[in-house]
């Protein structure tokens, strides 16, 4: 019951006490204890007797004691005080306590906060642990006797049909196998072709229940492609940038097939669907559609560049694979005796092709790894002979970005010695060197060498296969030769309305609005009792027109704001109306200012969003509509508004630098800046295992530095 | 100041006051304060006039409240009265405070406590999370101008030597770039073939500062094997089981060449090594030696049958890595429409040829897998096709550990439905299918055969091609067809004495107590001036010759421990001595009874630290021995005792189960054996990194599941 904090005992020298009155010196050692932070205590008298031993007799003693309760006898009050805290009262105050125990006190004090701030710091570690292993236990499973499972007869034994008389998959293994499959599996097909932004977005703004959803890609995963460079060097693991689509697709009751689509009967509403099996056969078969989306991206663009098969590419985890290998690859042979000092130079010089964010990224990472770990495990020599060089084709790397943010990223990688070619034309690939041309600064071509130990081309985008047949398909509406066009609803232009849509890199929104022309002025001139091409557009009527077009093409909303500026702009005969000849040169003027949209991720998964919105309000629509008998209508403009991309900005990596371009508002810096670029990526990852992951990785890369095994 | 610690106010009932005396009522009250923690107090007197305002004035107040100082203002006391808590004080005595604010109180306290330890708790993590961004952004290199580095021209232009006319590696790129490099330059040149337990283990040993230390080998990482069965299904990622070689060898001022030794020059001492080029081309050298140590290990055992081709193997990353995709692979295209019934079954059916600790551990994994993680994912129809097999030869699974671990291991596996075929053996494996031969309850074998989708072949070790040539080199004395042999100090027998070691799979010690019966006997026949063949030893004779041979071969210790007993039983004329013949019968039998060492990571694990340990030593030796004049003697053996090899017990994964085997003492249990299982290799891993990567990658699992995704 003495604990320290409830009692101590005050030695008074006799003199104070002579000075003092005891009332007084009673309340002072009252606040004497509090400043100690001691507990309640209640003075009470000076009793010599029980304590004596303790005190030399030649003090007069006064004793502050805390009875713990009334009936405490004065015998267990002895030891207590032996135990307690001793003050001793000098003629300089009462601050002044026995000056051997205040620092003992003291340090006990510090000790004691110490221990118990780390105390609570392993503890909650300890707990967090050992909470985790309590959870991990549960995850283990015993076998429970297999349960049996309801297959559908037909996912066992597929019907054959279709124009090549293939096996076509009515129904999938699972459709029956618990209570929310089977209700989806009655619901409309949507099927979805390819694994990427657009087509993860879709999968995640869908609602579940409204669907019988498939999705058909040969590759397995989704791929955070904006970090794939960090992967390259082992900054990142590839594994962190992944996520399995069966994963994704189990959460919506959906269903993965892991094949490639070569055809698509769109009068059959079926997916010609291709597997290599091991032994090299192919199986091929339909999938039935009643949506079908195709996000099936792109793939790198050669611009008929010879040469190709030596360069790298960086699309895949594959691709960064065997970047990462050859980089490691070349350092070991780099350390190999009878390698010559141009051979070795030849092995650690890496071009890059293309100064986008890809290429930019890739130089930076690479020059960070050669910085900051090859040092440690290589020999130093290879770091003076390591050159990086971007090749660019234009004025300027990153020149989709802010001007600002360009030359920030061309000061960096000067001081980096990262060089940059711009204005530089690559002509071939050798197997060991780039040929390239590049204007001089009187703007005359010179042919130029690099010898490279890894060639990275990373020069933009092109179709695949399945989008030019796509494209191909429908030879009336299809007349852009980069990508499949769309409406502002993204359905394929050609394709049965409201059928087949187009996300991503592999289409494209067209928004000709002068072909809309006789549409919009047709009822005004019918009321008008004339024809189109006659017909004389008022101020009133233009502005209505303007609406319309901006409602069904918001992307030309922000050249339609002064309608009254551009009436009277194009109103060339000042005649107070627009001819039909004086609106169309107006409508291809803001034509021409409407760019099309980037090939980025953030299209396709804006496009996704949409789509996945979308879909499920038309199958909430879908009742309604029927019971006011609107069939073979425009089904979705009715029901949704068109797509709008809404530009977030661009970002990039330069090297322990990163710069950001938000709408206008550039932001460059050092490492602040590198970490708020982490942040963003970290916040857009795909799901919450690929965020932990990605913070391991960064733990790790800062605990133990770069990976420099490739596996 | 008015903390709720320090004050408090007790409104008292004025019937009460009445009956109690004022002292006493202060005592309680204090006492009162007391078991509600609050700090010190004094108790003063009656103050009504000062809070008024705040008690009812029917009820006699009494004040108790703590004086900050003794010249506090009453006006300063009221506001901080109406923050203090209020007691009421009814007939049933003091213990009743006022009820609402007691429970209120109450809820506050659990809400303070409560969020208390939160708070710490989150404090912790955010601190700790916060201290690694500060450690983190510390990491990130800004470039130094690259310095200069001394390179020596040796190192630049080798000379071209050896029976090949090969450039000589006498100098390396790294070796003048540092103080420490440019000493350990000057030392014996230590080359370490292998980068496996062995190998590892000895760099991990040796003294840095005494030998100029060189690895060569074609795998750039150590792999923790015991482990890799778990990385075939993602359990755990391959990158945790693998630690840089260069990392390591950085450690110690070594270096390391990515290839492989093709041929030993032991007279010139020169290793002719060999490494492929990106061009196809191969790129040949030497690298000579003073000291060498071969730690190739060893490569999967056909046994001679035929269709290995179809199989897949488990001693690689890459094994590993092709495991995974065939598993996942066949997930896949048993999903396929148009996969029958009975194809679906053998895409999932897993064989298992061998029932070691690799078979059974793969199985096991392959099974929890299937269990755990399968029907989160895939159609649960998969679950129920699935089928494990193992095939094994013996009698038992896991036939080297104690009869019990095995009969354990058995009845697991019959629980979790692996299919366990004992008594068979293989005899060819076809595309789909394994053909083995199995005896039934009569002994009589039958033609059986299985179906798979994937089969594993385990069934032991065999030489790899540089270990036969080198045991080829010296046909006088290396007469093992399975290793090279070595003496009981690990040197290669036949090779000149203290350059050459052989340790890990490719290599055995030599344990023939026979062969040296001549040595023994010699300086004895020689003293009783007769022919060995001639001479009788006695009993004494006889304890100082098994004491000899247990110091030279110290795994036949626990063979020799009853020498009088061997003395009696070989003894066999009663003669009271041992003849030559006697003694011969005598050491076959002790040789008989010692077994050669174990193939695991165990022994080569162990065999790398007693080099290391030696070659440690032997340098420090190495100037007194120069100035004793002791020169080509058998240093090895004056210098340090031989090799003995400790078995520490074996342990394995039978799914969601552990057995382990300590020199007879066996443990089988559940998942505290797991984890226990677990807790043995992460204190075994070869660094704080892959320990750090290992508990990352069983958090994922806890919290992820497996990961689905081959990469």
């Amino acid at each position: 019951m003495a604990s320290r904090a409830a009692l101590f005992v005050a030695r008074v020298q006799p003199s104070i006490l002579a000075r003092q009155t005891r009332p007084l010196l009673v309340k002072s050692l009252a606040s004497r204890a509090l400043s100690y932070r001691l507990a309640p205590l209640c003075v009470d008298s000076t009793r010599p007797q029980s304590v004596s031993k303790f005190i030399r007799p030649s003090i007069a003693q006064l004793y502050c004691c805390r009875f713990v309760s009334t009936s405490t006898p004065p015998e267990q009050i002895a030891p207590a005080v032996a135990k307690a805290e001793k003050l001793e009262i000098t003629t300089s105050g009462i601050s002044s306590a026995v000056p051997s125990n205040s620092f003992k006190r003291r340090i006990y004090r510090l000790f004691y906060y110490v221990s118990l701030i780390v105390g609570f710091g392993v503890t909650t570690v300890c707990t967090l642990v050992a909470a985790f292993f309590m959870y991990d236990a549960t995850t283990y499973k015993e076998l429970d006797d297999a349960e049996d499972v309801e297959v559908a007869l037909l996912a066992l034994d597929p019907v054959i049909g279709g124009p090549k008389n293939l096996p076509i998959l009515e129904s999938y293994l699972d459709d029956e196998e618990c209570e929310a499959k089977k209700i989806s599996s009655s619901k409309p097909r949507l099927v979805i072709l390819g694994s990427g932004w657009g087509a993860v977005a879709l999968l995640k703004n869908v609602n579940p229940n409204d669907y019988h959803i498939t999705v058909i890609s040969p590759r397995n995963h989704f791929l955070f492609t904006p970090m794939l460079p960090s992967a390259t060097v082992g900054t990142l693991e590839f594994r962190s940038l992944v996520e399995p689509i069966r994963r994704i697709v189990a959460t919506i009751n959906g269903h993965y097939i892991e094949a490639s689509a070569e055809k698509i009967e769109f009068n059959d509403r079926l997916i010609e669907v291709k597997q290599g099996l091991p032994d090299g056969s192919i199986r091929a078969f339909y999938v039935p559609y009643d949506k079908l989306v195709v996000a099936v991206g792109s793939q790198s663009n050669t611009h008929g560049v010879d040469g190709l098969e030596h360069c790298n590419f960086l699309k895949t985890i594959e691709d960064a694979r065997l970047i990462r290998e050859k980089v490691f690859r070349n350092l070991e042979l780099a350390c190999l005796p009878g390698t010559s000092e141009e051979e070795r130079k030849r092995l650690l010089s890496f071009v890059v092709c293309g100064g986008g964010p890809t290429g930019v990224e890739f130089a930076a990472e690479l020059y960070d790894f050669f910085n900051e770990d090859l040092c440690n495990t290589y020999p130093k020599l290879l770091r003076n002979l390591v050159s990086v060089h971007i090749v660019q084709s234009q004025g300027h790397i990153l020149n989709t970005y802010d001007e600002k943010i360009s030359e920030y990223a061309h000061e960096r990688f000067k001081n980096d010695s990262i060089d940059v070619l711009t204005n530089a034309r690559v002509k071939c690939v050798e197997a060991d060197r780039v040929i390239f041309s590049q204007k001089n600064a009187e703007g005359v071509a010179e042919n130029k060498e690099l010898p490279y130990g890894l060639c990275l081309w990373s020069t933009g985008v092109t179709l695949c296969d399945i989008t030019k047949d796509i494209a191909a398909s429908f030879p009336q509406s299809q007349h852009n030769r980069r990508a499949i066009e769309t409406d502002t609803h993204l359905r394929v232009l050609g394709a049965p309305l409201g059928e087949v849509y187009a996300i991503g890199d592999c289409s494209t929104v067209r928004t000709n609005i002068t072909e809309h022309i006789f549409e919009f002025l047709k009822t005004y001139a019918m009321k008008a009792n004339t024809t189109v091409e006659k017909f004389e557009i008022t101020f009133q009527q233009w502005r209505d027109i303007a609406t319309n077009i901006k409602r069904r093409f918001p992307q030309a909303n922000e050249h339609l704001r002064r309608v009254d500026t551009l009436f009277t702009e194009f109103d060339e005969d000042h005649s107070g109306t627009l001819g039909f000849s004086e609106l169309t040169a107006l409508l291809k003027n803001i034509d021409s200012k409407m760019t099309s949209l980037p090939a980025t991720a953030q299209r396709a998964n804006q496009q996704g969003q949409y789509l996945g919105r979308k879909f499920t309000k038309l199958a909430r629509a879908q009742e309604t509509l029927a019971m006011d008998e609107i069939v073979n209508k425009d089904v979705d403009d009715l029901v949704y508004k068109p797509f709008v991309y809404h530009h977030l900005g661009s970002l990039a990596y330069v090297g322990n630098a990163a710069v950001f371009d938000f709408n206008g508002y550039s932001l460059v810096g050092g490492l602040v800046a590198v970490y708020l670029w982490r942040s963003v990526y970290f916040a857009q990852s795909v799901s919450f295992r690929t965020r932990a992951l990605l913070f391991m990785d960064w733990l790790t890369r800062g605990l133990f530095g770069r990976d420099i095994t490739p596996l």
